[in-house]
């Protein structure tokens, strides 16, 4: 485990000179930061993470969490995780001043993150979660909750936690159960269950700090009838204690991946002593929740990225340190009198690499350009930018989600055969990330839920003014690359898919004019697909654009194979993964039906 | 666990209808077996596999098999099926009456193993290995070998296993170096390391027959100087008792899936006194074992198949009882008076499932059409024919091998997202199948190797000879769909991808002319999707053109659904998974090579 999981220099130069931080660092809000002091920040997370994530990393999984007498038992590395993310300002990082963070941008806090979910994704989203639901507080909650609350959550005291899924309902919120009765006291007394409750209960935190989805009695029905609530764990007794607040942790559930991080069942309100705060006003809750779903979502395809990332370079290891076979000979036969040749010199064992290559770090481009995108929609002071940076966040930000999860997953596998049949064993760490990372395309909306967003909401909202926005940055890159003999053609074939990604669009909206919004919605995650692979060739065109640009100019910060690399891996996304693009578009508009429900039992 | 794992009606549907077993019976050799008697023998084993197989799966996994004091202990259900494998002929069925055998043709065998595959994927292996090391001694090693060791092994008192790979040397068993020394006594001494062997020690088994390739000290170097050894681990006394033969279980590898399923590390010789006899002749050991591989890599396949299957049967059980969310209406909005829909009748979910149903049930068609083209290859008299089957199958087995592996595993993969959360969870059986299946990419030779042996061996072999059957048999049902109008645009799409396979061929095949077999190879594997998925869509067609005829002649043995639904299934597979190979070919035809080692250091 004395290994890389992450390339230091690959994330330095794609948030420096790709993604341009520098640029963002210019904006009010940043002032007092700068490449050295971020610098130094980065390098004290990755410090942090090579001492206390890095090596727990097996044994989380190996010894993961449990449920007993009433409570979830974790690592005791989830102590050192609270307590020095609070230390360190992981959990406060990006929130203002005036709310005891630190205004960093979400691109510093994002890579950030990445590196410590690259070390061990069972740990960050203790911290995580507990940032999420502070941020809640801050923005929505009054001051009596927000100081109440917030201060001991910033430290890592106390947990906090997203209460929105119930064992009815999945990810179909509208019916949600859980009941808020008012009282006469100011609070509301609250009943009703949850699961999968990421890091619902442990031994490492004081309290915890449930923001739960309730309806209060006489809501409309559906999610207009949502309303949020601040449940503790434990809620203040009036005289600076704390009081059990009826919240029972009723099961830990058990996983195929991520067992150090636990996903608990919780209670409330068994007898009839759950006391529940308004967050904002009544109803209004999933609008609150969603407002902060942007963030949610980054972090989800950080963490598939980070988990593609440290699986990447564990085969990559493997492959540069085991001999097998030979190279063919001109006559195509193996020559027996050389020596056995490393497995990272064969075709297809690159192949697979360049793969893990090409969708680890274009994912992690892709996170840290929603955080760029993210920081200058919150920071930009003219109207018109600030609209334009927060539609092209609404846009991506279900590719986001999904892309670096779904794809992440399927290089893992990918980096799992490079090892042959010791990837299949657990003496080796790729079954592991094949485990962990399983859950991504799960997380926070469904790669199916996901993609009825990005084609039923955010591809048609507002007359499709994001996707104008998105087509010209494109546009753009297309247009850089063309300066560059090397790099004309796939330029050349960016435009080409550019355009046939409209054609679709066309023939897909097509259904929503006519009413058939079943049909209009029923192959939106081979949209999905489509849309992502076309974005990840522009941002890779737009890696190859730079890299290229460094080599002519000569102002390398790196060495001549960093930029070099860069390239050849442009060209390998170009070449095996945008053709996919092409059997999509069949699909796409192909007239058939034959997912809606009809007469047929097509199930027999 | 009271669930359905397989479709019955579908595997006899196949089985006499598709593929023509009632043909196959016409051959001398199965003249003692009819339509009623295979019934028969198929229900018996569905019946024990409900009873003894599908019980005990879970458990299987949650208390793997495990290396304690020198030997490897398993679940006490490898006793029944290695007791029940003996008595029910599972071991023996397809063997000569002469070698205590029951001549079932190849196809009833496969069936038969798909029942138990399907209903726990941890027991079948411990006699299918049996039955491979049995063949190989009755096919190779001489009438004292086979008289000392078969019976035994056909009883099920005596396990069986293949010994081929070694720590050093993986996949390239050039590189094996395990030693055998020739004495006046009639054995060799063998001294040596084997990994990953299958069912190599446990505590329901007398004895265990392993068969070596070990190479004969000077020996010529790589594979034309392996020989094949008959080793037990506890040798004939002489006296009519048995004698340990130095042969040590060293450990049992811990794994991702098929726990149940124990993997050894086997030492021979640690003191010197271990005896190996040889197998035929000297030199010839891989010969001899490949021309078992046919048979090992059908069963490959067939295992994937049969988990795809399973998982896609627990996926729809679980579709058709889990309410959640709503139909859209027609302005596209929920109708919150509605109740919840089952989540079947969302079109993503159907698609997933209808991607899991051809998956499986297409894997299902190919491993019995390669069975039947085994059968026939060994049975038919004119030689031309024998030649034609024989071609067939060796040009379909890396397909046969490989197709219900890799799509296999994706299959599942999409049979987990349909719990969502729930899919992630242990309390649920899909994240089982999704660790049990991911090893089939890399039992019995790599996805890659497959992928080699299909472009640089099997298609040009015999001038292209067996290609030209397979066109002639894809081109054959192209023409029988031809004859119904709901076809005949299916037809013209599988007509026009044919020639698309043409095409690149005619480009890969280019750079062996050219004698760079490197470049001609290197993008085998995506050449293997692409040859897979346009035959898997031959198999469709022909499932549908099947399935029409049925319906227009009125000649139902299943209901009207049965047939409708594979038609629609057949449609299924032409919209969202044929249109693939236009991205593959665009590919497969880029001349830029990108994955062979070159002077820049790609992977910086």
């Amino acid at each position: 485990m004395a290994a890389q999981y992450i390339d230091f220099e690959t994330l330095k130069y794609f948030l420096y000179d790709l993604h341009g931080l520098e640029d963002v660092l210019e904006q009010e809000r940043f002032v007092d930061h700068d490449k050295e002091s971020l610098d130094l920040f980065l390098e004290s997370v990755k410090e942090f993470s090579d001492r206390e994530l890095f090596p727990y990393f097996k044994e989380m999984d190996e010894k993961p969490a449990y449920h007993k007498d009433g409570a979830v038992h974790v690592h005791e590395q989830v102590g050192v995780m609270m307590k020095k993310g609070g230390e360190m300002g992981l959990i406060s990082g990006t929130f203002d001043y005036d709310d005891g963070g630190l205004q960093l941008p979400m691109m510093v806090y994002t890579a950030s993150a990445f590196i410590q979910d690259a070390a061990n994704n069972h740990l960050p989203g203790y911290v995580g979660l507990t940032l999420g639901s502070a941020e809640l507080i801050i923005h929505f909650a009054n001051e009596e909750l927000k100081s109440t609350y917030v201060p001991k959550m910033l430290s890592g005291d106390w947990g906090g936690t997203m209460c929105l899924t119930e064992p009815q309902a999945g990810s179909s919120l509208s019916d949600v159960v859980t009941k808020a009765t008012p009282t006469d006291e100011g609070y509301y007394k609250i009943s009703g269950q949850k699961i999968f409750i990421s890091g619902g209960d442990h031994q490492y935190a004081d309290n915890f700090v449930h923001l739960v989805l309730a309806r209060i009695e006489g809501a409309p029905a559906g999610t207009k009838g949502i309303s949020l609530f601040v449940v503790p764990k434990k809620r203040p007794d009036g005289s600076g204690g704390l009081t059990p607040n009826d919240v029972t942790t009723v099961a830990d559930f058990q996983k195929l991946g991520q067992r150090g991080y636990c996903t608990t069942h919780l209670g409330f309100g068994d007898t009839d002593d759950c006391r529940g705060w308004l967050v904002g006003e009544a109803h209004q809750g999933l609008k609150y929740m969603f407002l902060m779903m942007n963030g949610a979502r980054i972090a989800v395809g950080r963490g598939a990225a980070a988990i593609a990332t440290a699986a990447y370079h564990a085969s990559l290891q493997y492959a540069k340190e085991r001999p097998q076979g030979r190279k063919l000979t001109s006559a195509g036969k193996k020559d027996l009198d050389q020596g056995q040749t490393l497995i990272i010199n064969h075709p297809d064992v690159r192949r697979m690499l360049l793969l893990q290559k090409t969708i680890s770090e274009g994912s992690l481009s892709l996170v840290l350009l929603a955080s760029k995108y993210y920081d200058l929609k919150e920071t930009v002071k003219d109207p018109k930018e600030k609209e334009k940076y927060s539609l092209l966040l609404e846009l991506i930000i279900p590719m986001v989600k999904t892309y670096p999860s779904d794809m992440g997953a399927h290089a893992v596998s990918n980096g799992l055969q490079v090892l042959g049949g010791y990837g299949f064993c657990t003496d080796f760490i790729l079954q592991q990330y094949y485990r962990d990372i399983r859950i991504f395309p799960i997380y926070e909306g469904t790669t199916g839920i996901q993609s009825l967003d990005l084609l039923g909401r955010k591809l048609i909202m507002e007359n499709g003014k994001a996707l104008e926005y998105l087509t010209a940055e494109v546009m753009q890159t297309i247009q850089n690359a063309s300066n560059y003999d090397e790099l004309r053609p796939y330029a050349g074939k960016l435009g080409e898919k550019l355009q046939l990604a409209q054609k679709v669009i066309t023939f897909l909206t097509g259904f929503a004019q006519k009413g058939d919004f079943e049909r209009f919605l029923a192959d939106a995650t081979p949209f999905m697909e489509f849309l992502s692979t076309i974005t990840m060739s522009w941002l890779w065109l737009d890696i190859g654009t730079h890299a290229k640009k460094t080599l002519v100019t000569g102002q390398k910060t790196y060495s001549e194979d960093f930029y070099e690399s860069k390239i050849h891996a442009m060209k390998f996304y170009f070449k095996y993964e945008l053709p996919k693009v092409n059997g999509l578009a069949e699909i796409l508009t192909d007239e058939e039906s034959l997912t809606i429900t009809g007469e047929k039992e097509i199930f027999h």
